[in-house]
């Protein structure tokens, strides 16, 4: 995005720039997780995060079908958002020498990751469906969908599989 | 937090870290909302927007609270995490010169900040309830379910109320 110009200039612009956030987002997710995997403790958790791992890298095959379908390269733009979050991630596992206490801030800096996702999938859908791109909201709600089951997954972790009894334990 | 020690030694370190971090990111969303109320031009959307910026008031009150019945003075700490996803609302917002386009963008970044808290919360809520700090538990839950109606009330401006639509036209 330019400096100096006003760069976004329709709702169809906005899609694409959203759509270049997330490909950037997921791929920065592809590099934080097996961070995240080397560090969990607990098999279940890392079980899972390994799993979002190999869904991540589906999720961005279907953002390149999206892509290709709107006629553009797939390209990322920079989004503060996920460095942020992947930032905190890291300064607060890098305080924690608990391996207990550890696991459970691993699972809240996952679910922080895919409540962002679930954000900006919601808000790509819904432009995509306003812009009658129908042919690309079924890859994006494939998308939303397998966040909302990998946070989900992350709370059964959390409270059935124990991690949080054990981090208070 | 220190630089070279390691400062999260137990569960309840780890509930008073993420207690200070939606503290200071509770603060940092009254200084952003003002700015996105101005820009914004949609009835709704101003109004959803002052509406919650009281909510937002009230929320770090109920912090303030949760603090006081842990035994410690409210205090922030950095949270890159709410830093990024605010700098990106800027970003995004500065590259657009349509009204309607960037009501859109609102919405969309209003979303990411709602979606960031309900992560938040929700780890915070199982966290206490594990650690059997049920006296903080009601306020936190009283601030998640606001953070869920407000993203609520976010869908329905985009869809219902023809944010979306106006933005495409």
């Amino acid at each position: 995005m330019g400096m100096f110009t006003k760069d976004i200039k329709s709702m169809d612009d906005m899609l694409t720039h959203g759509l270049q956030d997330i490909y950037y987002a997921e791929q920065q997710i592809t590099k934080a997780l097996p961070k995240m995997i080397d560090k969990a403790t607990n098999r279940d958790l890392a079980t899972g995060l390994k799993n979002h791992l190999e869904e991540t890298n589906k999720q961005i095959e279907r953002l390149n079908q999206v892509f290709k379908k709107l006629g553009m390269a797939p390209k990322g733009t920079d989004c503060p958002a996920i460095d942020g979050i992947i930032k905190e991630a890291d300064e607060t596992a890098g305080e924690i020498d608990d391996k207990s206490v550890l696991d459970a801030a691993i699972v809240a800096n996952a679910q922080a990751v895919e409540h962002y996702e679930i954000a900006r999938y919601g808000t790509l859908i819904a432009w995509a469906e306003e812009l009658g791109h129908d042919d690309i909201v079924r890859l994006l709600t494939t998308n939303l969908n397998e966040e909302h089951a990998a946070n989900t997954k992350l709370n059964t972790v959390a409270m059935r599989k124990g991690v949080n009894r054990k981090a208070a334990s």
